[in-house]
């Protein structure tokens, strides 16, 4: 033997599937990623489904919606709607069936950087951020404090970092830009300086599109440019629950329309307040008033890419409280999910809101218990699904880190469990049990070659979650699940923007529009 | 107008809805209760369920399983499983089979208290904790220390006043008692002495179970009142994965059998150590396994109660330790739980279990993942389901508590969706909407008839988890989830337990068996 060197170390060692882990996956070998079919999960059985269709049509027919601006008006009536003597649209439903005939089945909401494509197409599942917060979360000392358009980049930055969160829809307000067209401006800037995902964003009146379409060509590098690739969408409230138009936001939509912005139709009733109570009928509402943002959408542009946007929210019937962090929320939300399947149409709601103030455990069990429940069912777009706290009026950057952890079990859960030969493991089991060749079998499963390759394309490692010992954690000054997040945080803010514009680009862009941030 | 009196208050107004809300709610009204019934998630298809089961058909026939003690050799050779010259036990494919058809498939669980009583059928879920935890997590200072038999006698009391935590199967190891068969019975003693609700235990030998029975027969007056509710179960480690009975664990099985005691079967392999690492092996093996036990004990006494335990774990195969919080674990349960619906027995497995050291965020999120998708697969008995931390090795009594908030709204989405014509609510949209007599629609629901009936009986409100708003939050003081649960966890200990025993009672037990609580 040769002492001069040491022993090469066991295969299955350790150290040494802690260094081969600590290598970077191939992209191939991730095991989660954006996209991957849900579906398992159908909180509703067929009859339901059909009974849920059914009810939303004769609501379209029977009760129709009021407040359409006079252009909706004159496009759903020519397209067969009927506007009654109380100014209210019905609609037939033979009218219903023929637009989701031709209503977009497959939509891909492109990010500027093409690898971060959404395909919304069947059960594919796509977790990102979402919202409206007014208040930044500060967990340093427990403060609740108004956002600003430092935030939204703050938070589109740390997004681009995050592989579980795959796209960013505006989660926060700019509250210290008091002009409205501004913060529209500055909303869309922030999000695409911080971000190369899918961005989503609203408008808050219908004047301020074509400034922001200016805005996106220059981004772009060009209308066609932009046109063949819209890395935004508009996020877009075009109804007010129960059963009405949003005048101003259905104006915002043409418009987007018109410029090739897709669109999230967003019908966002509180269960209880602005939706009936019972979970089936805040769902039946939400069907009816997306279907007549469907036929609204494909009478002016058929096969037009548009998201079927039920997200029911649930109010606490004690205070009439919005609690987002409810089992009723995770219900309504899957079952949303499964109506979107039953059309064949690109579809998103709401999970992932905490009510909790703090990411304490509490945020913990609300923001897993809608978000894996909606990645299961295969919903398409998984909007708030990190960050999201107070019931949606609070955002925490380091929630938006640990959602990130969390994100990566859900997509694990989504993934599911593959049976084949290999998994099966029967051989395996032989070995392991009787031995091969004479050799006595090991009795365990450590180190085998299926294990190791196991470790990397099958298991999700968390960054910040901890899974060792108590020992270890003893050892190690027990780790508080916080200070890493905000040690994260602040690593990934001290390091520049990967989405960043060249120097050319946004010299250009400030040349031509009231840009706020620095 | 009377200026005497004051106006009524709306009737849907917030004070009416807090007063209705506050006062407590009959059976028969609670929103969410034991047994109900889940199964909408379906993780493997009806052919992977059939590849499971006969990859581990072929595993007892062609693999078989090693040690069983000399009585179990006995009885299954002689039910027709074949001795090998290996020592192994091999199960032909019509053995298995007969003894499935002969095997318990309507299980009651009996707590001391009939109202706790478990219906082990089809798909009903049950929430219950389980371990053997060796550490008590102590929050106000973030250490771990060795349990206690007060630490259990605690964890009782505690566990039965939690309405969605439905038994307790020993969580922690009494550490202070060194002798084993004192720690045996004095683990059954403070169980029953602090809940009446079903306790499962196991013993560390075969010579300890008649001691433990004569304790029984004690507490139930007499062996034929124990017989007839037996409301003890023998959590039973019958197995050594892969593929060996457990010899000694088999004998106290066998002897459980013979005093009327239920077994809980259970295999307890690490996906990636002591079972295979891809999820569908590690199924196949733990279902193996259990069929083995179902041989064995059906062998002894044909429809004897059992429940079907598959609690495969999964590995950090980075590190080899265990990870119960991840998305695999969850996975490998809900798997579980088909495949007992496939066999028609009652069943159980582990989830809840964090990997967290403390009730922190990721404590909420992995004690939610696993939770919910084990409830909306229909397992039976969900052990393990809350308390659990560092991987099994940590009991917290703060998120005991904090787990029976998490559990009712888990509970909630096993519950599910109702779809009638009541729920689809389309007279309730058409008078919010239209109005009805000629008075015009309120355009909401708050407050409608229909929404403070559903706010009782539809509606989970947590006991401790915060859903004020920023505001209330804020001149609240800012509550923190872990004192509020400590401030409970006090109050509830400073109780009487409402499982004690008659004094004369407790006397008799003391003058007969060294009982160490005081």
């Amino acid at each position: 033997m040769n002492t001069q060197t040491k022993p090469p170390r066991r295969a299955g060692g350790r150290a040494a599937r802690h260094a081969l882990r600590a290598a970077p996956l191939t992209e191939d070998k991730r095991p989660i990623r954006p996209g991957q079919r849900g579906g398992r999960y159908t909180p509703l059985t067929e009859t339901e489904v059909a009974r849920i269709h059914e009810a939303a049509l004769t609501a379209l027919e029977t009760i129709g919606l009021a407040d359409a601006p006079e252009s909706g008006v004159e496009t759903m009536t020519a397209a067969g709607a009927a506007l009654g003597a109380d100014g209210r649209l019905r609609f037939p439903r033979a009218l219903v069936e023929d637009m989701l005939a031709v209503a977009a089945r497959e939509v891909t909401l492109c990010g500027r950087d093409p690898r971060h494509d959404l395909e919304l197409t069947d059960t594919r599942v796509y977790f990102g951020t979402a919202g409206a917060a007014v208040h930044m979360v500060e967990i340093e000392d427990r403060s609740y404090r108004d956002t600003t358009v430092q935030d939204l980049y703050d938070a589109a930055r740390i997004v681009d970092r995050l592989d579980n969160i795959h796209f960013l829809q505006r989660p926060v307000v700019c509250r210290d830009i008091s002009d409205n067209y501004e913060m529209d401006l500055n909303t869309v800037y922030a999000a695409c300086r911080g971000t190369t995902k899918h961005i989503g964003t609203s408008f808050t009146d219908p004047e301020y599109v074509p400034g922001a379409f200016d805005l996106l060509h220059t981004i772009a590098g060009g209308e066609a440019a932009w046109r063949a690739r819209p890395f935004v969408s508009n996020s877009n409230c075009f109804v007010v629950p129960p059963m009405k138009f949003a005048t101003e936001s259905c104006k915002v939509m043409e418009a987007c329309i018109a410029g090739g912005m897709p669109v999230l139709l967003l019908s966002a009733g509180q269960a209880g307040a602005t939706a009936p109570a019972p979970i089936a009928g805040a769902i039946v509402q939400a069907v009816a008033e997306c279907l007549a943002g469907v036929v609204y959408v494909n009478a002016i542009s058929p096969g037009y890419p548009a998201v079927f946007g039920t997200w029911p929210f649930v109010s606490d019937l004690r205070t009439g409280a919005m609690s987002g962090g409810s089992g009723e929320q995770a219900l309504l939300t899957a079952g949303c999910a499964q109506m979107h399947r039953f059309y064949g149409l690109p579809g998103g709601a709401a999970a992932g809101i905490a009510d909790a103030k703090l990411p304490d455990m509490q945020a913990g069990w609300e923001q897993m218990c809608s978000n894996v429940l909606a990645g299961v069912s295969g919903l398409n777009m998984v909007y708030e699904a990190a960050g999201m706290h107070a019931s949606l009026l609070g955002f925490c950057l380091e929630s938006l880190i640990l959602g990130d952890d969390l994100l990566g079990q859900a997509n694990r859960c989504v993934r599911g469990i593959e049976v084949n030969d290999d998994t099966l493991s029967l051989e395996v089991m032989r070995t392991a049990c009787l031995g091969q060749n004479g050799v006595p079998g090991t009795g365990h499963y450590l180190g085998s070659d299926q294990t190791l390759r196991l470790m990397e394309t099958d298991y999700v490692y968390p960054a910040l979650a901890d899974r060792t010992s108590p020992k270890e954690w003893m050892e190690n000054e027990r780790p508080d699940l916080l200070k890493n997040a905000t040690r994260r945080k602040l690593e990934i803010l001290a390091s520049d923007s990967l989405a960043a514009f060249a120097p050319d680009l946004d010299q250009k862009i400030r040349a031509a529009f009231p840009i706020h941030l620095p």
